[in-house]
């Protein structure tokens, strides 16, 4: 395993410290937990926190700053976080208008985030559940279709949304509409290494592409011999767009190329170039393109296309300025 | 070779397409040529461009807009742009107001800068030669040391020096403080492949690391055992703080933990972590720290720091607003 690390059993503590020291003005570490909050609580508006298992950085906590979390809550690698961790979150950031939580379907998240909620006595909770992977319906960790990138457009939508002053009913009215509306789906090239495991997660010849691959390496749909970029941009794309969501009604979309941690941005724009060049023949609009790793899985070579359709509401959301670590916009 | 590409021979300008599709309100390509403009002009102002070797996404393409570059000059992957393609961008970007030109300190580069800057008729023209890396004195490409990741800072500094109507004189004098006061030390855990080549670039055993690893996976200082990320951030401060810049008199520092394209944020942090600690230990202040994949070298596994010492003046720069399409700070 040939990674920048010291000891596999520090490697979340000590990248959430190295990411709190580059930005002090933007994120600090909760004493005595890996909960990232604001340097400086918003008063007076829903918080919405999410996380999920290190190792997706700069998910979660990259995300969290004005215009989208309050909070993000880390697991270990590829782990949901405990309970009490995401109770902690959900004490530090609310501010007397109810929190919000953006869950990712995976089993272990759903059932902690819930009973944290169940837990946080006073507080009022809502919450969504992402689940915008196009590729299973169940996977190795799910019952039903699993959350992966496009939560990222939850985080920025249902954030602004509560940075605006919007009810708790109201932030999660919109989430609702992101979820409904938001379709991923990927593919690897190369495997992750969790530092604890010390070897690959799984394996793939020097010719084949895993297609449909979770972002904890959960397998996918198919594997296949690799093909070039855009072969492969054709059939993600026809997946995500022969799913339930109607892209012929002239909406606008949004559009996430996103990278899973070893793969360079060169291949990311490569593919967005398709993607725009298939959409541009659909005729579909595109309001907004994001393109870099921002869901990672470790250092897997791989990446994911997701489209949110968008109406005025959340086009205005989703535009709306951010200032976090990872994510910055006027 | 595993990697999201179509043709080996125009995996540049679907990438350069594939940036701008995706900031079209930012950056746009010139007709007939691979350099990355301003979407808007800026007039009445000194225009300020870089480039060099494609392969170190987001540089350069990624650095253009307010606040930053005015253009960029990408050559083929890992090669010089040339001379014909640098006057395009000094004729597109030059407002009256002179030209400066960032130049990595590569062979190549230089020589395709300075006979661009020759043939530009009519327009004033300055430049300076970044030559951040301590690790070695003269290379494979280079006579005297490389121009790396601290290359970042002249952007930067002299990008916000010329938004703010610097003159030409005025931008070259603060880039030149700039070069003066920015070393930088890279680490490589595995090799970048070059499309046109299919095969990696170097050989790394298992259990090996390259220091001083040049941007283009030239040879280092050393061969050695891999170490834990902290002996790692050591070797290379050491280095970098036992070259020629004083960090004793009490001046702040700027921090560039860059990624080499293959790596992970979760490791950039690691690293970032112990380098904080290491200069507070050393009573050296950051006033910032950069963490993120921001000069590239493809798919190399690697990082490498970069220290610069700021005086108010570059502080004031090195802090000022920037909207690019990989660089954006209030």
């Amino acid at each position: 395993m040939k990674k920048f690390i010291n000891d596999v059993e520090n490697v979340e503590s000590e990248m959430l410290d190295g990411m709190c020291l580059a930005e002090p003005d933007k994120v600090r570490r909760l004493e005595d937990s890996n909960v990232i909050v604001r340097a400086k609580k918003k008063e007076g508006k829903v918080a919405v926190i999410s996380g999920g298992g290190s190792g997706h950085e700069p998910a979660h906590g990259g995300f969290v700053g004005t215009g989208m979390l309050d909070a993000a809550v880390p697991g270990p690698v590829y782990t949901s976080p405990t309970p009490d961790e995401i109770l902690k979150a959900i004490e530090a950031v609310d501010a007397g208008k109810g929190v919000f939580m953006v869950i990712k379907n995976y089993t272990g998240d759903v059932m902690n985030f819930e009973m944290a909620g169940e837990m946080a006595d006073g507080v009022e909770i809502a919450q969504v559940v992402t689940n915008d992977d196009v590729a299973v319906e169940d996977s190795l960790y799910t019952t039903g279709r699993r959350g992966v990138a496009g939560t990222i457009f939850v985080h920025k939508i249902a954030g602004a949304a509560a940075e605006a002053g919007k009810s708790l009913a109201e932030v999660k009215a919109v989430a609702d509409k992101v979820v409904a509306n938001t379709r991923s789906m990927g593919v690897a090239l190369k495997p992750s290494t969790v530092p604890a495991a010390g070897k690959p997660g799984f394996e793939l010849g020097e010719d084949e592409m895993e297609l449909g691959i979770g972002i904890h390496g959960e397998p996918g749909t198919s594997r296949e011999k690799l093909q070039p970029a855009d072969a492969i941009v054709d059939h993600l794309l026809d997946k995500i767009m022969n799913d339930d969501v109607d892209y012929t009604d002239g909406s606008e979309v949004a559009v996430i190329i996103n990278g899973s941690g070893g793969t360079p941005l060169m291949e990311l724009y490569i593919l967005n170039k398709r993607v725009h060049d298939v959409l541009a023949g659909k005729g579909v609009k595109i309001a907004k393109t994001y393109v870099g790793n921002i869901m990672t899985s470790l250092d897997m070579a791989g990446a994911s296309i997701s489209l949110c359709k968008l109406d005025d509401e959340m086009k205005a959301l989703l535009l709306a300025p951010a200032d976090t670590v990872a994510f910055t916009q006027d």
